[in-house]
């Protein structure tokens, strides 16, 4: 039988993704403790467990770069069991081709994500600027230096879009915190 | 060990899609040989072995729609064992939320074919109006009416969506077909 605490943390355990068709950012993380015997200073931060950078590979057909996406997704929910997908909103950009290819990728990667059981959580670029930094409007260099911070990090990774995906997971997990706080004040 | 009629009839066999969201149009069509005992009269014909409209539930979630769709297509291809897919092309029309969440839901039908080890073709629009009728910027009716023919039915189903994957199926049969007479004249 599982602890109460491991229960816990399954459940905070996130799946973050940056969709994309080239690349596609993958983090896991999750909300952990600090000073759980001190009840006055017992507060909660991100930790980032996983991260990596899918590269699909260009010479391949389309179809058989979605089957690298998803059996890649598959292959890090197996191992890491995560308890939610937080995925950026769909959003429209000027490129309709890359748009339409990029979709196709996200489909497949919510496919697996419900298959496996996963709840789905969606954030749009707005909400994830104003979790990570307090400001709606953020630019990209200060969410990559809040995403660093809070995480503790000490270098970005080589990829934005790995970058990306870690923002999008401490959205996530900052508004669960947010909904924790209140339901136990 | 199989026959070479059986594998030349496995080789022919095409599951063909009209991605949709909202309605998913399926079918499974094979080449058919016409007098097979007379060289002279011999000819192959297009047969539809299976049709049906997936219709998702508006009151679920967009993943778990994707969901539905993906297990039926595995299902459909683990039943009738296609050999090819064919579907029709990423196009874009004006509504963009629709387009994206089209494209989703092809991604999932792209996925699964390719998993299941299936060749993909696609065709145009345009491609498939020439292929049914003969003339690539035919009107609808026209094409229905042909695909009808040409499949020897004497109704239409009730969704055009299901009208639609049939014509496709013709395409890449007729393709097909068109192939093997050059290479064995």
């Amino acid at each position: 039988m599982q602890s109460k605490s491991e229960v816990e943390s399954r459940k905070s355990k996130v799946l973050a993704i940056d969709p994309g068709f080239d690349r596609i950012g993958i983090a896991i993380l999750m909300k952990e403790e600090t000073n759980p015997t001190s009840p006055r200073l017992r507060g909660a931060r991100e930790k980032l467990l996983f991260s990596k950078c899918i590269l699909t590979n260009k010479k391949e057909s389309q179809s058989e770069r979605l089957k690298q996406i998803g059996l890649e997704i598959k292959k890090i929910i197996k191992k890491w069991r995560p308890e939610s997908l937080a995925i950026e909103k769909l959003f429209f950009n000027q490129n309709t081709s890359t748009a339409l290819r990029v979709a196709e990728a996200r489909g497949v990667i919510l496919y697996e994500s419900i298959c496996a059981g996963l709840e789905i959580f969606e954030y749009s670029p707005q909400e994830i600027k104003l979790a990570v930094t307090g400001y709606g409007k953020a630019a990209k260099k200060e969410v990559e230096a809040m995403t660093l911070r809070l995480l503790t990090l000490k270098t970005a990774p080589k990829y934005d879009d790995e970058m990306d995906a870690q923002a999008i997971g401490i959205t996530h997990l900052v508004s669960y915190k947010h909904k924790r706080l209140l339901s136990t004040d």
